[in-house]
């Protein structure tokens, strides 16, 4: 498939790096198409890996990832632009967390609202599913890194392209009885409100590379 | 020990009913000492329950469980009296669900701030404990209905008050490895900011029998 992965973080690079060993054909989108972390990608990574600007990444998808800091995601879209991702999956894996109050960070938006909803807002003609936000970016695409089962969530409004996110995350490695389906596009908030829990949990293991199970009698 | 349980809804009926059955001296509270859900409880319960005011229940008390509904809890705790919690441990259970919005309910109190927090620093006195508030009222005192192991979750600022908060889990049938320590009080934030996650599943699985267990490598 055609993906775009939008940001050059650590997600972006594991994510577009992982789908490009699955043999996908992936561009990833960065502000500028010259920025050093993605030429440095495009270097590394080889033939299936190109770059370009966000917009130049979502024109050419079929399928396209929001990798980018949550607090950044609304800008990079609309400069990945509306008509580029109009009909398509925008897989969001991002958290809206700001760091500018220091340590633990607060979220951007919660509660009533989430990250997930206002890029669904913001593009109503994209297939928005939420969903990897939840664990680390290893854990993303190497689940198997964990002993026993534990579980990953997808939610959406669009059941087909619910469908989609979990055959991709089928290729990533997750058993499919391990992806949960959240419901429609406000269960951003939970998958999101997790987060402090998370970096919690985080502090207390000494590690970010965990993730839950739900136990059910 | 003689303990308080302040609220008579479901989750203070069944933790006030763990604990006479544990041996331990309960005097449940309310805000009225003959409220109907108060004297039907000590009538069922039998000898080693008792009803009274929130004040009677804290005066008495060696250690005390905050049960009442979240977005009551501090004008329950107000009611309660300072002098009554000073010393004492506080385990809050509570969660500031705001269901005046409909469903789903949002929180009273998240992000910078917690329930928790709150109640610490409106009675400085008192050694408040966040624990319980994950899970429904039936996997609290009773964690073996679910299979294998999964976690509950404790975090305040007293040290010596979480050790008695852990003893009394473990009482309840709480394996103690299963018992992990956020930290401080404002890991109160992640727990209580889970709660979206955990409504979220609920739809999902169709129940609230259910918890989570954190997988590391």
């Amino acid at each position: 498939m055609r993906i775009a992965v939008l940001g050059t973080g650590s997600v972006g690079r594991r994510i577009a790096t992982k789908l490009v060993e699955l043999g996908h054909e992936v561009m990833m989108g960065s502000r500028s198409a010259d920025g050093e972390a993605l030429r440095e990608w495009v270097d590394e990574t080889g033939a299936d890996a190109a770059g370009g600007t966000f917009a130049e990444a979502a024109a050419a998808a079929e399928l396209v990832f929001n990798c980018t800091a949550g607090t950044a995601s609304l800008d990079a879209l609309t400069a990945a632009g509306a008509d580029n991702l109009a009909g398509k999956v925008l897989v969001d894996v991002a958290n809206p967390l700001d760091f500018s109050g220091g340590m633990p960070p607060t979220l951007s938006i919660c509660n009533d609202d989430s990250l997930g909803e206002r890029i669904q807002a913001a593009f109503p003609e994209a297939k928005v599913v939420k969903s990897l936000n939840t664990v680390n970016n290893q854990v993303m695409t190497e689940p198997e890194r964990l002993p026993g089962p534990h579980n990953v969530f997808v939610c959406g409004e669009d059941e087909e392209a619910k469908g989609k996110v979990t055959d991709l995350l089928v290729e990533f490695g997750w058993p499919r009885e391990s992806i949960v389906d959240l419901g429609g596009i406000s269960a951003a908030r939970g998958a999101e409100m997790y987060l402090p829990l998370w970096l919690a949990l985080m502090g207390a293991l000494g590690t970010a590379d965990f993730n839950i199970q739900v136990r059910v009698p």
